[in-house]
């Protein structure tokens, strides 16, 4: 896992979505959640720069002098609130941050094909919604921000205003699935504003 | 033919045409319809990932453990209905899907150099139609509406409304062309609207 | 020359600026004229498919089973109107091509300081004017648009009209020089529009 | 450095930073200043194109026969105002440049996560501002120029109007984080005019 992901994160490097050193990836594997080290270029992030956390986000032995990203706690919350995530990317693309300068809350989309990308969603003939939550530096402001929001998180992935995306799934191709197809819909209705 | 259009796959993977999994391809060889798998990740697809199907889509042994693209019936009626197709080509490219937000039935675009990228146009001096088909998860429901528009298809593609392109030749090279082709034509008028 | 102008087109081509086939190239090399063959995939090109042709662009012995560009006459046109011309590049990137559906029949751009890449420009601040002629598939009919333009081709380049771009140099790093400079301006100018 | 730097320069001319042999670059090591040569292809840019200058920008010993950058003086007049800058990027990206054709003197942005990646800035709830100054030739007049605006420079990059922009950072990791900042804010913001 941590040499697909890895690969997966300088890919993704590559298309634009972690500038600036940004963005944090994180897995479960046995039980055990890795998340990205803080502060690395993720035009060159290797399998070796993720570290354990324990369920409250703090690194195990024998890794406390490595920092974890500082949205750890953001991964800890989504493996607390949703059950299925084992995978979960963070991007910093820009279709899904201008949409949230677009939208209030929520970014609603429907009848593209593309939307079947979201895992459950078996049709283009209905509309899906992807909720745009407020940005807060704190995170314990931040958890209670998104677990107020949990109900209307149905897509697996959720939009921070003028910020970025997290999206998750059971694996590392499931999770791709639906930050792709997140992006690709965010890119499609910017067109139309 | 295989290892050629595999190439090709993941080179049109990395133009962002098969985000999360989409998109599907095909080609005949000795009479025989190749059809790529479902759910591979283009970025990976490889040659051995075609399986054979027969004119009405069924998986033929020793394949029948593999899952076809579900959309195999489309390739299997665009071979019935066009009979110079050889090579498949399909791309979820957003500047067809875009253009299919913008126009009723018919992308018309006119006085292009490349639009004698499609086989049989002589000249920029004239304008070339491109026929919008309707989405439909049903795939005989699709192959009515494909069927009623037939006369319409005059350069070797369509566009599927909020969904993609099929495109189709006698060989990769004229696939591709066309491919290529309508997706240029769409990105230069998308600037138009 | 020809195998490193081969690395240009190759190049070019994954920038999009040879969808489909077209475009076309040449150089003179101790003054013989080498143009590109015509029909060649250009993500493919090879320093051998050049192809030797005399100064009204017949193909030479012993190639004449072999078939240039569609295009020859018009390399061949401009190393006769413009003698610094050494080498010769031809684009159908979208930028040129939308500037020329906005623009009457020049195309004037000033204050930037990328267009000191053009030789003999010292400064930004200036504009400087990039004649747009009409597309024309008569090649007799091409040439006299181009005679009766030529004292407006001041930069080593002209637009033709919904088709591309040609820009020369008296050698390989001046063409591109001033082919990157047009192509640059012609997509900052076209965000005004 | 200069091997790391040398990487930096190819890996943004394939992003467009540099087109037609545009931009330069220049870093501090031991107390000597080296800037990268005037007229080198920055796609093939490598380590040994680095030459040192005095603090005067003239060229040292045993290298007076290279020609360092036009724009030296820029680069010197930088680490003369800015002690903390050991690196200094610089990048024709369009996104800056097209900025800098909608706003008056300043770029103001505000509320972007990424905004964070100027070194400092510590929360998305404020508003940064980018100087934009005005371009000139004579690099005595830029001087001057950049001297009169040099308190309102306080994010360790400027925009030069039309031209591109100037970043630096501690190191080169700081300085990338810099530039890669500003170009992703201006991008998302072109997007609100």
């Amino acid at each position: 896992m941590k040499v697909s992901l890895a690969e997966t994160i300088r890919t993704y490097n590559q298309k634009g979505w972690s500038p600036a050193t940004s963005t944090n990836y994180s897995f479960i594997e046995d039980g055990q959640i890795w998340v990205s080290r803080s502060g690395v270029d993720k035009s060159s992030f290797r399998a070796e720069d993720f570290i354990p956390v324990d369920e409250n986000g703090k690194v195990m032995a024998p890794f406390e002098e490595l920092k974890p990203s500082d949205e750890t706690m953001i991964h800890v919350l989504i493996y607390r609130l949703f059950p299925e995530a084992k995978v979960i990317l963070h991007s910093h693309s820009k279709n899904p941050v201008l949409i949230s300068t677009k939208c209030a809350h929520v970014f609603s989309v429907g009848h593209y094909e593309l939307q079947k990308g979201f895992a459950g969603v078996k049709t283009h003939d209905c509309t899906v919604h992807i909720p745009i939550v407020e940005n807060a530096q704190d995170m314990r402001h931040f958890e209670q921000i998104l677990q107020e929001r949990k109900s209307d998180i149905q897509q697996h992935c959720f939009i921070i205003r003028q910020h970025g995306t997290y999206a998750w799934g059971e694996n590392l191709f499931s999770a791709k699935r639906h930050l792709e197809t997140l992006d690709y819909l965010c890119e499609c209705e910017l067109n139309q504003f």
